[in-house]
């Protein structure tokens, strides 16, 4: 591609590189110039895509250090494993079978420490169990005598490998045993075949389950023990960040509608990054399934359980998922040539901000709640303020009304009389109307957040936090975790409040 | 899990299996009789659920009888890559590495021919590379003395497995090269490592890599002449079928929503499936996105040429995914507890089911115009007949302002007077006229759609659709898909109007 472009536009292209020399040799574009030139171009393609490609690289390491670790562990582990190959004893215990251990460790070696868990264990259980497997049929097969020998192998390895491919297709079993699934099939197909020309299978099969325990065990040792990442841990922070972004697109995309543009520059030099948070909500859900269905390996680590209640993460998420739909409608509404006057935007603002603020307070204190595994003393109080921001804003449209007819057309307090005339149709008013009720449809599917959330913290045991020691409890918290400056803005609007 | 349930509740489990002998043994409750108990509560429920399983199974292979076809030829390419062991010559060519010919068809063996081809340009390209780094890693390190030789190959397997696990965090590798990286890995630290043990490299290079090949062309020959399944072919057939979904989840919603259900239970027997069709449209994002990068490999099949624009139906795909988030708010709408009076919504019934089914008519012409490769003759008209559909509600919505305002209150035809009071506001007709808006919403995104397709008509340059050989083409496409009776009863709504 980048040399087609490069050929037909050759003088663009000295001029885009600045390259003045080459001016001195346009007179004699004989074939070996040409030839020259297009190199040249090719390496500087070649070059400036190198150049971006790592430039992308060292972005993705500065953004997320834990990747450049995992790496890092990942590498460590495979040295450790080539270690086997340079020791003598254990080389020789292993039966010159110390490739399996290395090709366990590429394979099994995962970002998170219940992934390679859940691969160690497909790993380990789908191998013996095509061992033993195809020692079985190897049995019978040379028990039939040598005619019926390679046909009956043949028909088996046909038959398991057909079911084992199939057994892929069933979702519960895609879930979680895909990777067992195909390792069942290898094992079983080498051994069963391989048994035809090797004699000594037995010793084989030992060997190579010594060395894949070997690789597993590495590597889990390897992922527990240096800067771990758990998954159930990741899917806990991955809820909590998803509700603030949640809150943040709420009460963005509101105040946005309402020409706030002024406060939100002052205090979020990104609106529209801060106003798309909930697209994150709407694509997280493969994310969330698979972290959900390896956490459930993990050991107990940090604040969590062995049996915490993984899954109901997933409803949580699929809670927030339908909110966020609601509130890709609201920032449809932004976007909408049809705007509702000024006058009675700023008569409806008020009412439809505090909905907002309102309903993005609640959001936030869910997130704490998850965050700290406390059961929030505050959350009904919210709810409660937030339902009744939701009455005001039923209230204020049905006085709505009175600006449609005739008799009440005048606001006291409007500065554009002008416009105020009898034509005003509900047309007009539409646009805001819209965003209102919609804003009544979010906050009752944030009411369902709130109980798959009180759902998690009756089922997890969270505990009561104390009324007496919230303050105390809530400077602890901000000592921990300094940079989560969200959480501690909601905790001031809620004082302020109270 | 099973067995404490049993264990504790033994008599219910008597009393839910119905067996009736159990009754004497009662008595004589010993150990013996207990583990008895038990053990069989343990079988029945093994059954049951080993019964539920495989009837699980049955249904996927029913319903989509490729996945068993797909099974079949997997059984096949594994008995057939088998008899490379079983016939001596070809044994011995590969000098008894025949078990890697094995592993590729097991690893490499994928459902589409997209699919297929990816995983093995990755696994000949992962292992081509990283066998010529090792062996240039392998004999630097073999030049600098037996000393420092462990550690040059043990500081390049650190390096190098390193940068190539972080590669697979960079998206564009993630998506394209995800298992090439995992092979170049594996290879480079089995050739780096096993090098300093096994002398004779190359032959084992060469016959790695031919195994390979054998083992790839294999799986690409299967997949590619026994009923071969294409990602293009399959994208491009997802996209029609969400095309569908998504029409008849519009028109379902908003039919469910004016009470229609009478007709619909005649049409459909499962209304709510027809509803809900449109979140698969939701979720189907990462299967397209596979999909297209697969595509982009196959060779020329059906009616599509090597470089269909597959890029295009990600564009269509993210076009219907908006016009679903806003069918969602919809579906909301039916559920909502707060319903208009039935005078109002019979007032609207009419222009709003125009307007849905105006506008899943354009969507079935979209999918039509996909599924046929051809530039619809229709497209244009009915469009217009959509936008002057949505002219009517907004010329219907500004009508019921007139309702509001006490003056003419009372429609000459309703037969509910009482209720038309002047005590009606704003927020009882609110629920229809957000539901009216929601409609012209969509009707807008749904414009989005028709650009996207007709951006891929351009590029991929259907032919036109000439209009009076309309109905002969129409013909023959209803002999050849019969199925297909969406369509049908589209063209047939078509040729009424027109």
């Amino acid at each position: 591609m980048a040399h087609q472009e490069k050929e037909t536009s050759g003088l663009e292209w000295r001029i885009t590189l600045g390259d003045g020399s080459s001016k001195s040799l346009v007179p004699e574009t004989g074939p070996v110039s040409r030839i020259w030139m297009w190199l040249k171009g090719l390496m500087a393609g070649l070059v400036l895509k190198v150049w971006k490609f790592l430039n992308k690289a060292w972005d993705i390491g500065v953004e997320d250090p834990r990747k450049v670790i995992h790496c890092l562990k990942a590498g460590m582990a495979l040295t450790v494993v080539s270690l086997v190959y340079f020791t003598r004893p254990l080389y020789e215990g292993v039966g010159g079978n110390a490739m399996w251990a290395v090709m366990t460790v590429v394979v099994v070696f995962e970002n998170t420490v219940g992934a390679t868990i859940s691969k160690s264990l497909n790993r380990v259980i789908g191998t013996t169990l095509a061992g033993f497997l195809a020692f079985g049929v190897h049995w019978v097969a040379s028990l039939s005598g040598q005619k019926f020998e390679p046909l009956i192998i043949g028909a088996s390895v046909f038959l398991l490998a057909s079911a084992a491919t199939f057994s892929r297709f069933i979702p519960s079993v895609k879930a979680r045993f895909d990777y067992g699934a195909l390792i069942f099939i290898l094992t079983f197909s080498l051994v069963a075949v391989s048994g035809y020309r090797v004699d000594k299978l037995f010793a084989l099969a030992h060997q190579r389950i010594s060395t894949i325990i070997i690789g597993t065990c590495l590597c889990i040792l390897v992922t527990m023990l240096i800067c771990p990442i758990w998954a159930g841990q990741e899917l806990h922070a991955l809820t909590c960040r998803n509700m603030d972004k949640l809150a943040g697109s709420l009460e963005g995309c509101v105040e946005e509608y309402f020409d706030n543009n002024g406060e939100l520059e002052d205090s979020d030099k990104h609106p529209d990054k801060k106003l798309l948070g909930y697209k994150c909500v709407l694509n997280s859900k493969t994310t969330e399934e698979s972290m959900a269905n390896f956490a459930r390996l993990e050991p107990a680590h940090g604040r969590f359980n062995f049996k915490h209640p993984w899954q109901q993460y997933l409803k949580i998420g699929s809670s927030m998922r339908s909110c966020a739909y609601s509130i890709e409608a609201l920032n449809s509404c932004i976007d909408s040539e049809n705007q509702a006057p000024e006058f009675i935007k700023k008569r409806m603002s008020n009412v439809c901000l505090k909905v907002s603020s309102n309903s993005s307070c609640v959001i936030k204190e869910l997130a704490k709640t998850i965050k700290t595994l406390k059961k929030s003393s505050s959350i009904d109080f919210l709810v409660e303020e937030m339902s009744s921001a939701v009455q005001d804003l039923q209230n204020e449209i049905k006085s709505l009304s009175s600006l449609l007819s005739p008799a009440e057309l005048l606001l006291p307090e409007s500065k554009e009389t002008e416009k105020t005339t009898s034509t005003i149709h509900l047309l007009e008013v539409l646009p805001v109307v819209i965003l209102a009720s919609l804003l009544i449809d979010i906050s009752s599917r944030i009411q369902d957040i709130v109980k798959t959330v009180e759902e998690l913290a009756n089922v997890a045991e969270f505990k009561e936090e104390a009324d007496d020691k919230a303050k105390q409890n809530q400077a602890n918290i901000n000592r921990i975790v300094p940079s989560q400056q969200n959480d501690d803005q909601q905790t001031m609007k809620a004082l302020e409040r109270a």
